[in-house]
């Protein structure tokens, strides 16, 4: 298997609530191999789930949930004091909400993958990494649970027995110990597109990061997240799929790369 | 099967909200066959489904998604102008989340119940009770669909092929043409216990309740409502528990009834 | 004052909420004389509040506050079976939180216009009407009560003493009763932004509009709303705003025509 | 004016939402002056504002806006990392809410004071005590603030012209720095009645509170705070009255206080 690689590309969809409208789902979808929907706390309502879900299925895109806080007006964005519990509870709701309409659609859900402040307290709280792992490990152990590469949240869904898949981000900046470079500093985005893609390519292929010291740093890059808003957002998810194919990258989602692996349906 | 009566008592649950509590969930429990467990929308939060569907399973009392309208504010009471594919979207929706609960906690969902306006509406508005019976069917054949006796709904869930459970209510008067007696009405409500289960007897045994006409009516009763709130509330499912005994009426839940009557396990 | 014609145009503001945002604020904003603010309950949140205060503020445009139904979801614009005091109760309520942006930022607000399914429900049920009324009045009986140009609300803002300004619609057609063709309806719309100009100016001028069924009928119109959203939305204003300069139209708000009629400031 | 003591007694109101109903209102204003009134954030929604506003002014008590985070389901008491702009206008949103309902039943505001999580971020966190004092200031100057005493709210509102309350609590421990023992703690809650209205008389009389430390600790006592929840509610309430009575300590809302001491109404 010398010089093969193989690497999910995984957006942000369904971010739509009622006659409000946000991000590109149907010009992004034919770019990606994972799309995490939203689930109806920080973004997402009932008639855009099944609308995304069905979207998705058209475009033989793997399903994953994308669970975030109850805060619609803070987009799932501003951290909240909950506990593990809140957590877990909060978790499984959003998952079975959107797995009722994967299921009616005919589809099956693939991953989970938590939102803006859940996710980052996620990776670095391990109560409430342990709370959401189990959360998905409860409701379905088939899931895939994405999280941010080498978080707590990837190290508790190891634990409890769930496949992961390490995320790393194609527009940030990574410091020496391998986290990201805070959004509150200079340079934590990388708006340069080349400069992007060269750095995902690298972390795919040599599961190395330039970190903003200058040091090279090892990363897992199982799951390569794009963002699904902005003006730019269609345009680079288009020239990271056609680095992947230059490269000689092929785009899988997970499930799919372990149905070749192992040869076996799920 | 001569002299061999058996009906379902069912009490909705599960209707507290974060700090907020109703009902006497633990207190009814015992006395009933189903619970209709409030799903986030008009009650309920993801820690009060929990704790609910836990409390349900330990009382061995089957579980039924009891979806309502996005109207916390007003309990999901007052009707909305909804389009059937909201209806299909929140309904699915609330299922799902209530499911994942089920699920999580080892134990299965019997059936489908909807709450208040939704539920009134989906009584006699055919294209609401069609989505409804939809989304039902389509998340899961299995479930059992409950609805209002000889309403628009049950018509719907039959023809979608849905099996469906008829409902009555105890302290409910009705009127000559099997209707239920507008709240707005003075004597809509029986508030004599007593005379309220000889009603849910009669309408076990003979298949008959008398109507504010004086006339008696042929109504279908697999199913008996028993409200969870109020004052009387546990005194008076104590009291239809044991007339059931006294009658010789087997307290039983759909789903169980149907394993007997099938010999099969679902 | 003969020849000489004032009228209002005003158009729905604030609508956007949290991350989403929606219509074209700043754009249209030179071009009206009243801003319609959303108050939370159907688009808006305190944030967006403020600035579109100030935005209406720094313009010189009147502002208004705009209730609506507790439904972000359906924008509002989902009739729920409410009462009137629970109109009264929503109403009081997000004037006043409008109001308390509109002081901190060193302005006045001079009306109120309800918003969408209530806008429509207090045109037509009295009891509505009457609540919505008396919840502007008892707040601030200063304010302008907008309202369907004849409608029950704008009868019921008279009864009670508020001064109203009948509401007419550039872009939709009339029946010859003077209502609105129903949306559901085709024809209801005016697309050609030529015709829609002249249907206002000759409301302006002559007090009439031609109806679907051919008749010319008499209609008061105060206040001309203008739609913020859709692709056209600016360039109709700018045309509307045009066709008023060459036809000799006053642009003014209802509180600033007062000022000039009375020679009185509020 | 030599022993002449005068307090103020605040609890809050109005903590219902929709059919969900929470404290004892009606059986607590007899013994208070001042009622914090929740703002349908955290609690309260509009038609409970309105019967607690009329309650209050029923019974001549002190009317407070009471502005929570918005987490319904947390009932403001989760922490969320909102930025002091975010915090400025949920409290401009709220105070002119409950302003609304206060000026249509012929009353007036008295004082604001923030709800839970937002209170005590508010004590510690200069940024959040600064914009807070602002919104205040800027709907109306002469609200008093209440916060913690001693603590960021109370210098921020000090510092921006506002006349604020310094608050105790009758039933939490005190550090030996004049700060509440955190309820993670043993012995943060004060449960014996007697041990309470002697720390209250003591805060009042002498300025001095006994610190978990066993010191004496100088403590600024303008407002005590009595819990409206939980089984004993009333009865304290009742004691610390009873209480006042017996010292000689004049109960009296902040604004009579000053009423009196400057002979001049508002």
């Amino acid at each position: 298997m010398v010089n093969h690689y193989t690497a999910d590309l995984n957006c942000d969809m369904g971010e739509g609530f009622g006659a409000f409208d946000i991000g590109n789902d149907e010009a992004i979808l034919p770019f990606v191999s994972s799309a995490n929907i939203a689930c109806g706390f920080h973004a997402g309502d009932p008639g855009v789930m099944k609308k995304t879900v069905r979207l998705a299925l058209t475009h033989g895109v793997a399903i994953g949930a994308h669970p975030g806080l109850p805060d619609l007006q803070g987009f799932g964005r501003r951290e909240m004091a909950i506990s593990p519990e809140e957590a877990y509870d909060m978790v499984v709701y959003q998952i079975g909400a959107l797995a009722a309409f994967v299921k009616s659609e005919g589809g099956s859900m693939q991953h989970v993958k938590p939102h803006g402040a859940l996710y980052n307290m996620a990776a670095a709280n391990k109560g409430l990494a342990i709370a959401i792992a189990e959360a998905v490990y409860k409701v379905d152990p088939e899931l895939i649970l994405y999280g941010l590469s080498g978080s707590a949240l990837i190290h508790a869904g190891t634990t409890i027995g769930l496949q992961v898949a390490n995320e790393v981000f194609a527009d940030r900046t990574y410091q020496q110990d391998g986290s990201l470079t805070s959004r509150k500093q200079a340079n934590a985005l990388i708006t340069d597109h080349e400069l992007a893609i060269a750095q995902v390519i690298k972390m795919i292929k040599e599961g190395q990061v330039f970190s903003q010291q200058g040091t090279s740093v090892s990363i897992k890059a199982d799951t390569i997240c794009i963002h699904g808003d902005g003006r730019s957002a269609v345009a680079f998810a288009k020239g990271i799929y056609a680095a992947f194919k230059e490269e000689g990258i092929t785009l899988s989602a997970p499930n799919q790369t372990n149905s070749i692996a192992n040869n076996s349906a799920e």
